[in-house]
């Protein structure tokens, strides 16, 4: 790895400059908000200035694509700044020239060349790329290095060579379980390409709907949709869209479980007995395609050559995921197949079923995608495993040979903050003690949006800005691992995102403001908002298990649960700021000051929130959350007095604060009270020493 | 008026359950954020429980704007709900049923019957209305009703019988000066809706832009709109939108002064040699129409023959506002022409010009509207004059027998207060005195959005919310005037506007962030918007005056001042606390203390907002108004300190503290620091008498 020992170099030279930014230099220093950091930077002296007399040139090989992409930028640009900027004029000297080499391919395909190098100087900016797909991620980068300044708007003179440490880096969107309409596809796209992600993998096929229209068999999306699908005319325009973003998009049609909403139409490819309706609920279900039918191949061999024909990516996903067998077991005539084709398991029926169904797409031109379980060795060597079970199963693959990508460690619908999906590394673990040839089978990863609970108003805040962090995962040079960074450019890129239109951070208010009703007064939504801001829905897979009623695809989401971001900043530089005040020996006096005034507001909240709580049956909901987060408070508080006072804790002084904490870290409606771990270091630092000298 | 006395006595009733929301039985009492208020109400008891179970039912007189606006409506109610509401199902018992008698007119038509009826209980809702605009109303009425509760989302028991008190209830949008998008104006017709306006004036020509596709002319548009102009399929789109919602287009084209745009094509119409570009600056101009040249007529003959077809209202606005005349002086052959028309002024030429011009679209079939300079005494009597200059013009008017509206007092560019707008009344003043007969003839108003400092971006901030309060005006009771129910229901409606799509208030955080930049940390973010929520753009005319350098319509409107809303909450909400603390003659101890917690955190704010100064242009530029601020707020916190020490002011107390006021409320960078009148009146209080004891 010689070229990132190169990398590392730099990137430790980008992120000292960061760090230098709060220093004495802070004016002369550029802050970066780079997201993903570059492959390589040196930043230069001066700045370019972005005024109205702006203008793009597109030199070397030219498409309309790239004319769109420039179309695009100003727009961005436009929108940043607010400066007029009027389309593509031809000028004798243009602020910034896009050269690009040659085309790429008709179709986006894995692995083409996304490099590119952009130069800014005072005078004038210059992207140079091999194809148009580098063209526009530089045209990406310039953006983010778009600030304002003590003079103006302008963009940092730096010189960059980029390009990806993966070449398949994805985003999922399961928009079966809710269905997600396509401008809020697209503007989620238009994040992807802010991020400089390469594929949108798209789940279209569940026990909860069939979203896909069908020429062919149309029972298909008429009776398995609720009338919620993407005609085949709005499914060329996404792919048209998503193409002039460098783009791929890959279907996925999960078969043989997940499979319900299939058989409302079309009873006959399921394994037990109909009718079948589109399921409501959430969780495995026992429907499963039958496999030992040659109707059933017949069936999916005519609707693969329908879809391969709307889909023009050379990947095509056959799901494969968690099917419970329960219908194969109480089919006489399933298990009579099993019996007379040595196939011991239902693990063995799946695999010859997936060989089935491998080999018709592969007959369509195609090349398989499909989760751990359609993984048999032996099946030819163009199929990606996509890895929901880790690392472990894809360095397997690799070790015998096969592509895989990882998604395990990047389900954004768990709730992890954005740094523990940061530490996950396709190429950790097992994967670390490949060969470089194995290695090379790893192509990246997704992360994936699966959708119980989400819908078109909270969806772009499931995604966003997390879905970035993972993005520099797999752009990024390995060793772009900086915690304190990743997150002060995710701030930065987090606001740079709203101007693509997407509602990651505008639908909060709302949605809070739904829980209050309209006539909520400024001061009980402040106190609303208080609490909010520190609470997170409950991680990984405990919704369901701590449900106030069996959700479905129904229930409203419309609960404090549904309105909060799924990471807290606030509490997360709360914390900060204990560890601070913790590793002072609890002497910073500031730092004390401001952690009193914060503890403070929390201990006072819960009196504040009263009234809206007895008038609101959404807020009445959280009203224990709202004591935890006061009892607290009011344990920090207390933990800050026996710091100030420096003599030691009081027995059983710890232990009942503890107590407390360990009360309030309970999970009630749904919700987590964040502050609570720091709360507890700062507890257990002050009473391990008076003075918290001991503790760190 | 002795309906008017009876609607008095209920609308008392209707604030007096207002009022008493916040008393002891607030949660018996329902709370009615209803705007504009209804002519009539009763409250009942219980309420109507909404859940996915909600269905509507159309009966009498249907067709199928009826069936889209109950889809609109279930869209709404899901949006203010989160439920999932499917279309409007059969069922044999409706939550919801609405009987309308017959039909409206195929093109509506000022004057139709608006009326309906609400009664809601707990068992289900009815609308009863004569024609679907009153359908749609009681619809609309329905919505605001909804409320979240301790059981749930809810609509109180009540019976509304309501009618506008004025047939003609507009919206002026100039979409000249800053073109707004078709999309944006969509949004401000769902919002009209809301507030049951049933006018959108578009005001389509000016200096700076000719707006239009003109199939006849087509230089109209391409040469005078860079590239900005409404397609006519696009404007049929909008009508037929805007009949959707009960709400009447009425197009102006103004002439024969702002009308520079027009002579870009075509400068054979203008008085003065050519050649002419668009208007960039605001302001008067000289331009204008040739009023002696028939080619002028027969062009204008045809253009309105063109634009008649277009436009299917009765009412056709011509503009006639501001012509200098400058242009007419200086040509020789106007002059002659005056002279063998005996013409002595230029107000008789633009007089000759009005009444060949309404001659023109009288013939096409249409009615003239005009400003207040195209009133010529002895014009056909179906014209209706549009009022900027006031009520004075417009009474004088109706003694003739004219019809007027009233747009003086109701120009949401001036920045006034919603309380400002809505304590004039078309009927007061000069028009109060006019016979019964006479002041049927003041059809009603319209509030006016000049385009000079909006555009797709802060515009919905700049209508809304406080165009609420003026559709109140024109639709409620003449008595209905309290101006705390106004605020309180006007922060409900404002809140609930945002479920249309209006950006209102979404925008401002953005805007404000674009000013930080993108790496703005929370706290500085804060500070900016610690002083930002009590700053106010300057009133009236003065911007222009007080602009850095000349406005153009390529000036970036990406300053504090453009971010900002006209209206500040946060110093209004101050204003009464200081009026509440000195009406206890300074000894509400709660009041004191959150006078003084607010006035610490302003004063103390300038420190904290130097960081983002010195980043920032754009925070830079405020910074004396961030000084002032904290120099106000030590003068708050003296006068608390004052007043706490009840002794006598030392001499020239007062004065020195007047002084600092005095200086903080010259604007700087064309804002206003609007807590300074309240700080003023604490200080006064405080100087009069050691305890307060004096003042008030």
């Amino acid at each position: 790895m010689g070229t990132g020992q190169w990398m590392q170099g730099v990137s430790v030279i980008g992120f000292a400059l960061l760090l230098c930014a709060a220093g004495a230099s802070a004016q002369e220093q550029p802050r970066l908000h780079l997201m993903p950091w570059p492959a390589s930077l040196q930043t230069g002296s001066g700045s370019l200035r972005i005024d109205s007399s702006f203008s793009v040139a597109l030199t070397g090989h030219t498409e309309a694509r790239l004319d769109r992409a420039v179309q695009r930028f100003l727009r961005q640009l436009a929108r940043q700044t607010a400066i007029p900027l009027s389309a593509a004029k031809a000028s004798a000297k243009p602020t910034l020239t896009v050269h690009t080499d040659h085309a790429s391919k008709e179709v986006q395909e894995l692995g083409e060349d996304e490099s590119y190098t952009l130069s800014i100087t005072a005078d004038g900016a210059n992207i140079e790329a091999p194809t148009p797909l580098g063209a526009m991620h530089g045209l990406q980068t310039f953006l983010q290095l778009v600030d304002v300044a003590p003079d103006g708007f302008t963009a940092p003179a730096i010189s960059i060579q980029d390009k990806p440490r993966f070449p398949w880096r994805g985003l999922m969107i399961d928009v079966a379980r809710h269905f997600i309409p396509l401008d809020v596809l697209k503007r989620n796209l238009d994040g992807l390409e802010a991020v400089k992600m390469n594929v949108f993998h798209w789940h279209l096929s569940e026990n909860q709907g069939f979203r896909v229209e069908s020429k062919k068999f149309p029972r298909l999306h008429t009776l398995g949709s609720d009338g919620l699908y993407y005609t085949q005319d709005e499914i060329r325009d996404l792919i048209a869209y998503a193409r002039d973003r460098g783009i791929r998009v890959v279907p996925e049609f999960d078969m043989p479980g997940h499979s319900t909403a299939w058989f409302a139409g079309h009873p006959e490819l399921a394994s037990g007995p109909g009718p079948y309706e589109v399921e409501r609920k959430w969780g495995v279900f026992d429907p499963a395609m039958d496999p030992t039918n040659e109707k059933t191949y017949k069936f999916l061999d005519e609707f693969v050559a329908e879809m391969t024909k709307l889909f023009p990516d050379h990947y095509f996903h056959i799901g494969g995921d968690e099917v419970n067998g329960k219908q194969w077991d109480a089919n006489q005539r399933i298990q009579e197949f099993k019996k007379s084709h040595n196939l011991a398991t239902n693990e063995a029926l799946q695999a010859y079923f997936s060989e089935r169904i491998q080999k018709i797409v592969t007959k369509h031109g195609k090349a398989v995608v499909g989760w751990d379980e359609v993984f048999i060795p032996g099946v030819p060597k163009d199929i990606v495993i996509q890895s929901w079970r880790g690392q472990e199963s894809l360095a397997k693959a690799a070790a015998l040979g096969y592509h895989g990508i990882l998604s395990n460690g990047y389900y954004l619908d768990l709730g992890w903050p954005a740094a523990r999906h940061y530490a996950v590394d396709p190429m950790s673990g097992p994967a670390a003690i490949l060969t470089p040839e194995q290695q090379k089978l790893i192509l990246g990863g997704e992360s994936c949006m699966w959708a119980e609970y989400i819908n078109a108003e909270n969806i772009d805040s499931r995604i966003w800005p997390r879905n970035a962090a993972i993005a520099e995962r797999f752009w990024s040079p390995q060793n772009v691992t900086d915690i304190h960074s990743m997150y002060a450019r995710l701030h930065a890129v987090s606001a740079q995102l709203e101007w693509l239109g997407l509602t990651h951070r505008t639908y909060y208010p709302e949605m809070l403001r739904r829980t209050a009703g309209p006539g909520a007064s400024p001061d009980e939504l402040s106190a609303l908002r208080t609490l909010a801001d520190v609470v997170e829905p409950v991680k990984d897979y405990t919704r369901e298990a701590t449900a106030p009623a069996e959700p479905t695809s129904a229930t409203p989401l419309n609960r404090v649960v549904d309105a909060v971001p799924l990471e807290s900043d606030v509490a997360r530089r709360f914390g900060d700021l204990v560890d601070a005040f913790v590793s002072s020996s609890c002497r910073d006096a500031d730092a004390a000051a401001r952690l009193r005034a914060q503890l403070s507001a929390w201990r006072d909240n819960d009196a504040r929130l009263q009234p809206l709580m007895q008038r609101s049956f959404l807020v009445k909901e959280i009203a224990a959350t709202s004591q935890d987060l006061s009892s607290l408070a009011a344990v920090g508080l207390a933990a800050l007095d026996l710091a100030a006072k420096g003599g030691a804790a009081p027995e059983d002084w710890k232990a009942k604060q503890l107590a407390v904490i360990g009360q309030a870290e309970k999970p009630k409606s749904q919700l987590l009270v964040m502050p609570a771990p720091a709360i507890q270091r700062l507890v257990e630092a002050v009473a391990a020493g008076g003075g918290c000298a001991a503790s760190k």
